[in-house]
């Protein structure tokens, strides 16, 4: 009997999945947004994918895996897109998907299992007048704990900033991978370890976040005949402390009207726009900002007009994030992305400046968030994908810039964050999952200590070369 | 029979009062804040007060003070401190106290009367989770007419800004002072016209302002051995975009020792101090948070130890904005104190600067707010009075420092403000009070318009001459 074979029995009565077709499929993410993700990553597949219904039954998986040596790469929903979810040793896909009650809510608080998806979330906090902070563009299909393990912020970052910042995660509960697995519980400084870390050093078994009061936001368009003109728009409004909004996105032309198909009966061929979601109350504040923008038109909003008109039109926050560069895949599959911070307090200027040097080879796509207190922009620009060699080209233009990249191309955390090891992550991954079987491949300075970010070479894990 | 016998006759079957006395203390406000407004308006009177029950009795006094050539200045609860809603003419205190009802309820948005107290307003809003955004240190007593015609922000600006920010005011009912009064209803760019604008030009009949989420605060005290590592702590505090707060306001010893009585037992003397209000699930975060501060050590928190122990205590924002002055007075009558704002981004520079500068004449009293998108802080500093000369001195050595003086001895809309004329709310005086009967004197520009603002003289109002 082989360790597999071995594994499989340990796992009796468990849901588990060994169609190979089946299993390819829940061992892969968006990691195919990236060309390069895409060639390095498209073989990869786990051995078995292992569906718990239970606490207990994730820790029966985790104690057979250890005892096996078999990798285990914990899965939500698959929406990620650096291959984050991907198993690049094989093994056990841990999917969480039937992990998913929502267990309490309280004033200001949810506490739900790691499956449960965003918008069931807030579904059921809605009829207290409450919703999450913050969420994904992938709201309807995320799960809370893919989020908070593989994610960093979305729609209501302009008012909560990111998933790192202190207070946005209240606690979390989380398996280890050893032995007899050990179930902690953090807070506070602790969360860090394990949030955004790729599930390579524990398992997130249940999290507390944050609530706060739910509207029945007003999606808006606002059209701009210049990129530019959009993006000072919407940075005042990001300033303004009175008008309540939930997102806030330029998006240059001509990604609106060529990408966003089925808004486009609203949109004009060159338009840019600003995506926006702004709160019920607060549209008479911010018609009487818009209406001091001369170059600002209106061009959609959900508050008005027949209901059948807007049938079939998705919420805008399907229009954000990263589902800008969905839309723009589906219209033209040769396209790809960056993710880019502008730093504060020129972030404005580092905009124009950028939009200036790569035109329409990088049409320019905006997110308004709070970071460190002070409002800023990330970037998640289309690019025309010709070259890996002309995609670094880019990036690097835009670090010698002083706009950082977090580049989407890569699969480890290192890569495609700020290119140095996070030595609170590696130090717990030392304590919590001894053998490095979790999630093999995405962290470098477990796999490679000598590994030099300096070097400016693509790390590549060995479990990958065939 | 004279003019205010016959007035008299049109308010039959209104509550009048002509007791002088009475009369007296309606006719007054928190005006001997300033040693200079006491000297100045210490004997000034109306000469009836009308309590009006309903919207149609507002109209009848108008009407008839409007036939009489009566003076007619509104009263909310008199909390004000610049000697606002004192009558500098006599005539008639319009007081809305009887105005008071929170009319409607519904996600994000309160509707109440002019009248009506801020902390009633939220008791009425609290069992639907929802809360007022900001209010004036004065929560349990002043009206919210008086606030919109009379504030300017409070407890809740650290996450809001002002009350002159788009948003914060959703839209007002406004009687004009005609023969035949209108009823204006006012939103968006159009609020802008009556707020602040201390009953010059338009009653206030009734508010619309947004709500949010209502949480249990918990008061919190953190001691600091010197002010400016307060002053640090309390900026980045107000700069974490994850921990919810509602009050940020570092105190310089010795005033909160020596004023602070009733906390007294949780003070060392000679202790600066920061006063927060955090909200309850954003304990953990902030303590993590206050832990990377070697020099704070928390003295007090509301949501640990014996009830008993905290009976007695005031909640922490009447120890903040103008409460600190208002319990330094208590202590020390000789007092008073400034408004400065110190402007983004070296505000905590300039702070440092001034507090050098100044010493213990000045003890600092900071309150962070949110300014045009950015975190900054007013300061409300006690001044240790000795003469109206060297009160001018320390006023002008802020001004050369970069940090201009909202000056809280002056009862001039003008001086007390951006020292020059508002267009709109003159404007819109010349519309809706064309004989000039609301609160006279209050507005330079109406009363005199030749006067000049550089020639640094203050503005005597002719009918306060004895
Ligand atoms: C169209 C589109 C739009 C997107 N928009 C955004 C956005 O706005 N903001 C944003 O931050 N991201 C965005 N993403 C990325 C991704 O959707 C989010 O990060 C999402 O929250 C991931 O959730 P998931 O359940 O799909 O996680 P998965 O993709 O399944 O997992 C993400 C990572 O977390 C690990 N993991 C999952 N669950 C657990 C657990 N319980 N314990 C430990 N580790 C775990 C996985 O191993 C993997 O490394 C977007 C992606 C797409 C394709
Ligand atoms: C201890 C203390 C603390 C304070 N803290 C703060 C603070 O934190 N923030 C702040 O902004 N202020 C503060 N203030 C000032 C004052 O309390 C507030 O502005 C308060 O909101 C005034 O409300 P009121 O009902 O007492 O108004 P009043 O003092 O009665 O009136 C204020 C002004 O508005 C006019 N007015 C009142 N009602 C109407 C109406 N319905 N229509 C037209 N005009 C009207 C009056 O004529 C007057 O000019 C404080 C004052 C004190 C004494």
């Amino acid at each position: 009997m082989n360790d597999l074979a071995k594994l499989k029995k340990d796992l009796d009565g468990l849901e588990v999945e060994d169609n190979p077709q089946i299993v390819k499929q829940k061992s892969r993410d968006f990691f195919w947004y990236s060309p390069v993700l895409k060639r390095q990553l498209d073989h990869v597949t786990a051995d078995l994918v292992v569906t718990p219904k239970s606490e207990e039954e994730v820790i029966q998986v985790l104690k057979a895996c250890f005892a096996h040596d078999v990798p285990v790469t914990t899965r939500g929903a698959g929406t990620g897109n650096y291959g984050q979810a991907m198993p690049l040793s094989g093994g056990v896909v841990l999917n969480l998907a039937a992990l998913n009650e929502v267990l309490e809510i309280s004033p200001g608080v949810v506490r739900a299992q790691a499956g449960a998806i965003m918008a069931a979330i807030d579904e059921a906090a809605r009829p207290g007048g409450q919703e999450l902070r913050m969420h994904p563009s992938t709201y309807r299909t995320a799960t809370v704990g893919g989020f908070i393990a593989g994610g960093s912020g979305g729609v209501g970052s302009i008012n909560w900033g990111g998933l790192r910042d202190l207070g946005n995660i209240i606690s979390l509960k989380v398996a280890t991978m050893e032995a007899e697995p050990r179930i902690l519980h953090m807070k506070g400084e602790d969360l860090h370890k394990v949030s955004h870390a790729y599930g390579t050093n524990g398992i997130i078994l249940e999290v507390e976040v944050p609530l706060t009061a739910a509207y029945d936001w007003v999606d808006v368009i606002v059209g701009f005949d210049e990129f530019m003109d959009g993006v000072h728009f919407a940075d005042a409004l990001a300033n303004q402390d009175g008008i309540l909004t939930k997102e806030i996105a330029p998006v240059a032309a001509p990604v609106p009207h060529d990408y966003f198909l089925r808004h486009q009966k609203y949109l004009r061929k060159g338009q840019s726009v600003v995506l926006l979601m702004v709160a019920p109350f607060a549209m008479d504040a911010f018609l009487a900002f818009a209406s001091r923008f001369r170059a600002a038109s209106i061009c959609y909003r959900s508050d008005v007009g027949r209901p059948e008109e807007r049938k079939g039109l998705p919420p805008v926050y399907e229009l954000a994030w990263n589902h800008t560069t969905l839309r723009g895949l589906r219209v033209d599959p040769t396209i790809t992305y960056l993710q880019v911070l502008y730093p504060f307090p020129d972030y404005v200027e580092k905009v124009g400046r950028m939009t200036r040097l790569l035109g329409d080879e990088v049409p320019g796509h905006l997110e308004f968030v709070r970071f460190d207190g002070k409002i800023t922009c990330f970037g998640l620009p289309i690019v025309r994908y010709t070259s890996e060699e002309r995609l670094n080209e880019i990036i690097r233009l835009h670090e010698d810039h002083g706009c950082p990249i977090f580049n989407p191309h890569r699969y480890t955390l290192e890569e495609g964050g700020m290119k140095q090891t996070d030595a609170v992550q590696l130090a717990f991954k030392r304590e919590a999952d001894p053998k490095g079987l979790l999630n093999p491949g995405k962290m470098i300075a477990w796999e490679d200590p000598d590994f030099d970010f300096s070097a400016q070479k693509t790390y590549l894990f060995p479990g990958l070369a065939r």
